[in-house]
């Protein structure tokens, strides 16, 4: 399975919404189609949304359109992960803009790779870890971040097990990460996002792993709504919380993450579930997709030029004048 | 809407897996009927299955039947709850089963109306509190234990808002609260569980009030799973937890929260929802029902003998030889 792929000048991904039940995919040569794609969530992770928009671009050009409008449109489909503005720019400023897309996605599935060994390193044999949402293959492109540690530790035969949050509104963890633990032959569990603090206090529980969308120059990490809440269960608690993500992740101009932006999405997605109101008639909801978890809930921060300790500020600092890997 | 109501010698009572879409009335003189609806959670919430089962074993009297092995039927259906076992022995050890029961069911009445007093005293004016899974009247049969407190507040007009949790797996604050809400006129918006930490981070709530289906004599209160969670983020905005349940809710036989039997449910529950499946074919889940928030975590336990503060030992000791009031 290749959740994103470029072919003969068109772009060809796995319709999110639809896994794990149906695996269909969706081939287009218009731009107009990936921003639709990205803000229904047909696809979605940080990373991959990334990409996804440097190949709409690359269509855009080959369309003969002029780029600037169209990297506009797709930067607003979603306001809260950083990667999407940052491969729009890299793209726009490339001389040639398809070859730039490419390299995007090439360096995003090197980066994952690194991630995994850097990450894989500081799970215990044996260790049961919990994960919110997907940050696998359907997240980035490549192995996934949080979930190619995971993937990285099985391939190393560390007999890793996986607690997986749900993730309501929208079931990722139940729908996506399972799916994909399931064909890595990773044994797993299903929870409800609820039950992550109980097992935790339990000792079920030797590392929490969840990826990013934003992580503010401080090392404030945005990311799935719900991960705050891990975070104070996993401190309270003193298992370890690593978040991996890739270098295009971090956001040095964000000093905190007071500055990070929050997207609130529809008030159905809450209501309904699996297509089914559980609500009554007239109920309203509140429905925001992320949340900011403090650098001083997080243990460690996993990247592809390193694994950041606090105080993350300097860190970041020191690594953001590197040149990406992989080129 | 009466969620039970004892009839010339029959058992009525709301169906509350088809709430908010159907309200549908059971009526009965089978007790094994009674049992099999708490297991299913047609009938649920801590003081109203207490309610059920002592009606119950009118029921089981009426039929001439001997009651001792009725009651341990009906005290193994759900493990964690202690108001069934205390139902259970009260109308065991009475000499009219009958007018125990309904004496039961008007002292939970009476409990709910004066928690409802005194817990609204502690809610500030305009405040948005949020609550947990349904402690409201479908839980009690009477008005709410924490629900209750906030009806009382809002026909004080305090102007209370309330923020639901959905509570997963079953769903029983975007079915029953949501609907108990919509049905008094007060203000609600649903979230998903998870959400609530980021929005007591950003201020948005004033008070988390839950109900609680066994307190332990030093002050641990097990809950629908998920509470924990909430106590570990109002502690960290110093946001006032609070505890709202009846006096049978104590078991002061259980030292601490330890002791306390959480229950696991069925992983349907979990792979499922609203009868869609949403996890890959071959997933398996964990579900437990409750958690356990320690005493330290919370701000005050609300019960119709008075608001108990912290150290809750010597609180619970010194309450617990008053005779129950409301007789």
């Amino acid at each position: 399975m290749q959740p994103i792929e470029w072919r003969d000048g068109a772009l060809r991904f796995v319709d999110q919404t639809l896994l794990p039940g149906k695996v269909h995919y969706v081939e287009t040569r218009d731009p107009d189609d990936v921003a639709a794609a990205i803000r229904s969530l047909a696809l979605r992770g940080a990373p991959l949304i990334g990409i996804a928009a440097a190949y709409a671009l690359a269509l855009a050009h080959r369309q003969g359109r002029d780029l600037r409008p169209v990297a506009d449109a797709l930067a607003a489909t979603r306001p809260t992960a950083v990667n999407l503005r940052w491969a729009l720019d890299r793209v726009l400023a490339a001389a040639d803009h398809e070859s730039e897309a490419v390299r995007i996605h090439d360096e995003q599935i090197a980066a994952d790779e690194r991630m995994g060994e850097l990450g894989a390193a500081l799970i215990p044999d044996h260790a049961t870890v919990l994960t919110h949402c997907n940050a696998g293959a359907l997240a980035t492109g490549g192995i996934g971040s949080a979930l190619g540690v995971i993937k990285t530790a099985h391939r190393q035969a560390r007999a890793v097990r996986v607690l997986v949050d749900e993730t309501r509104p929208l079931l990722q963890g139940a729908r996506l990460t399972a799916w994909e633990l399931a064909a890595e032959g990773i044994p797993y569990e299903i929870i409800v996002d609820s039950a992550a603090a109980g097992l935790i206090a339990c000792g079920s529980v030797q590392a929490v792993i969840v990826g990013a969308d934003r992580i503010a120059a401080n090392g404030d990490a945005a990311n799935k709504v719900g991960t705050y809440a891990l975070a104070l269960a996993a401190r309270a608690h003193e298992v370890p919380l690593y978040v991996v993500a890739p270098w295009s992740t971090v956001d040095a101009a964000t000093p905190t993450g007071s500055g990070i932006t929050i997207e609130d999405r529809a008030e159905p997605e809450v209501l309904y579930v699996a297509g089914t109101r559980v609500a009554p008639e007239g109920a309203t909801a509140r429905n925001p997709a992320f949340d900011v978890t403090p650098a001083a809930l997080v243990t460690a921060i996993v990247t592809e030029r390193g694994v950041l300790r606090p105080p993350y500020g300097p860190a970041i600092a020191s690594l953001s004048s590197e040149p990406a890997v992989a080129r």
